[in-house]
């Protein structure tokens, strides 16, 4: 079954959905700089870099989106040279799509001093005092040259009394509303090809999780996020916020569930309609020694792979480092040599690429469902 | 002026020289895995990787031959091991040649228990006591599948008094001989792809260094090193004893610098007649921030070059790493991203390579004598 969706030519990304299977869909997503299939997962480059690999290397490897962190670009080198640079593209080498969180889920993570109009935090580098507001969100992102910038919300941490995510909610629509606003002022002076996405916020609460929809699809955003989840509650905790959430967002326009990467989220969010995806979790995996394979995951720092020949996922032939053994990979994080990071990291992310394009072609196929179910056998 | 010499058909490699400018020379060194022109360096593998970079890296930089340390690879993960994988090349999945140390250099580092037989010495991995002798040394290096493996030999200090050091030649004469006949035994069984090197010392004594060359010519062996030089002493105190080594062996096969990689050292010793070259230097430097240019040593990490968008070199457009800017290396080294390391790996060991390319061609040309005072002036 197809849903061939109607786009809105006012906002960016250019989205439609060209297959669906359940809530499950996949779309196409075309910018000005490049374009891309959903559902898609972005790697995280925290510090303009994808920790051990370059912009080359994710190039080869198929990434079409990267996102990049506010709070420590903001902090070092400072928006304001990269600016410069031309934009985390032009500082990084990386031609294709560049989305930038908020800063504000590393900021809430600090005990920040908040209020109203914003939020205050002492940098993690120095100590030196920074101040967040929506409107300011706003600009650096935009000197970071973000192509899809997020909208700065404020995100409770799991679990919450009921009062701090209400208040959290009520913050978040009022910012949401500020930044918007001052969004489409900048998009207007010369920034036509750069979109901004709302946030869900609400916790474990399914009230507020639809208030919060409600009120970040009346303010109108290019597209949807859903925050504040996968913060450390169980799977199972998070699927009915989880599609509440998504419940609410239109259907017409990308959704993104943000800080999630293992395969068995990711499959949940697909059934539930979620379109866009990032985490660290298969790159810190990849540098703790952890790959990712059709079996599941395997430690190659254990003494029982160092004879083998096999590749690190000997069911993932088209893996970028298929030449290289499971002993050799094993030897190289004994003796502590950094490129088994490098080598695990390349690996991991291919994986979970491969992963989504099977997950899109499973539902281009209308065979979502069992590929959900063998994903949760290996993985839930 | 050009010199076509006679070969030696018994030996390996099939070396012959092109071309020489003084006694600079350019050789052709064939070998069945692969062949190379001469003057050629060699990056340094450790534990069977060079650091940072993987051996596709390597290939795609144009390495023709890296070098392993025994005494790593026996101890971690031992050469059984990499011998069921068919040595380091099936083991590191590198096509190009192998040439292998004799582990005598580290073991003499950790004040080991030495007689006539061999020497004794304690892991460090684990504290573990190890034995190699003449002997034990070839076969550990057939296990690990070197093209071209280095006789054990005895490596004195500098300072070191007479005594130490005619010690050291005279028992680095009597390995040789052992060590010899063994490999030569070996070679007959099924093993004629292989070739070995014998080592001149001598410290800075211009009298033993002569003695040893005559002695180790005498052993006869594929090709000779010069070892026991660039161990700390100063570039005017290793000239003489190096170039009297040197004067002691046949102009018909190939000469080897141990542990010399610097552009001053490396024009010196090419102009003396010397072939191949190994050093950590380029690899060490670039893990810690600094990069080899036409101009000298740039150390990337200064706050000088965090607006700089020109490359790392910006006379070395053909470096791997040309798309990047020094701003975002500067960036990368101040935020401790790991990538950083290997995008100066990449650069000083490609620039390396240039560097050796130039200095062919200057020969090739007879204008050694130029390129030499002009790399003097920069690196002198």
């Amino acid at each position: 079954m197809n849903l061939y969706e109607e786009k809105d030519s006012a906002l960016i990304p250019d989205f439609s959905v060209l297959a669906s299977d359940g809530n499950a869909r996949v779309g196409e997503f075309r910018m000005p700089r490049h374009s891309l299939q959903t559902p898609t997962f972005m790697p995280v480059g925290t510090r303009g870099s994808v920790r051990t690999i370059t912009s080359q290397d994710l190039e080869e490897i198929g990434a079409d989106i990267i996102l990049g962190n506010t709070y420590h670009l903001m902090l070092r080198p400072g928006e304001a040279l990269i600016e410069e640079f031309g934009g985390i593209h032009g500082f990084a080498n990386w031609p294709r799509l560049v989305l930038t969180d908020s800063g504000g889920y590393q900021v809430f993570s600090l005990e920040p001093y908040v209020d109203d109009d914003g939020v205050e935090f002492k940098s993690t580098y120095d100590g030196s005092m920074h101040r967040l507001t929506p409107e300011k969100a706003v600009e650096i992102q935009i000197s970071l040259g973000s192509d899809i910038q997020m909208v700065l919300d404020v995100c409770p941490p799991i679990p919450a009394e009921n009062g701090v995510v209400e208040m959290a909610v009520e913050r978040t629509h009022q910012w949401a509303k500020r930044g918007r606003d001052h969004f489409l002022k900048i998009r207007d002076s010369g920034h036509s090809d750069k979109a901004q996405f709302g946030i869900v916020q609400g916790g474990l609460n399914s009230d507020l999780r639809r208030v919060s929809a409600e009120q970040i699809v009346e303010v109108g955003f290019d597209g949807y996020a859903i925050g504040g989840l996968s913060v450390g509650e169980t799977r199972q905790e998070m699927i009915e916020p989880m599609n509440i959430s998504v419940e609410g967002l239109p259907v017409d326009r990308p959704r993104y569930f943000m800080g999630l990467g293992d395969p068995a989220g990711l499959v949940e969010a697909i059934a539930s309609g979620v379109d866009m995806f990032d985490c660290v979790w298969p790159t810190r995996l990849a540098r703790h020694g952890t790959a990712l394979t059709m079996e599941g995951r395997v430690n190659l720092g254990a003494a029982r792979y160092a004879r083998s020949d096999d590749p690190i996922d000997p069911q993932f032939l088209l893996s970028p480092t298929s030449k290289w053994s499971r002993g050799y990979i094993r030897h190289l994080l004994s003796v502590g040599e950094p490129v088994a990071g490098r080598l695990l990291t390349l690996h991991n992310l291919a994986w979970t690429f491969d992963f989504i394009r099977r997950a899109r072609e499973s539902i281009q196929m209308g065979e979502f469902a069992s590929f959900r179910k063998q994903t949760l056998q290996i993985w839930g």
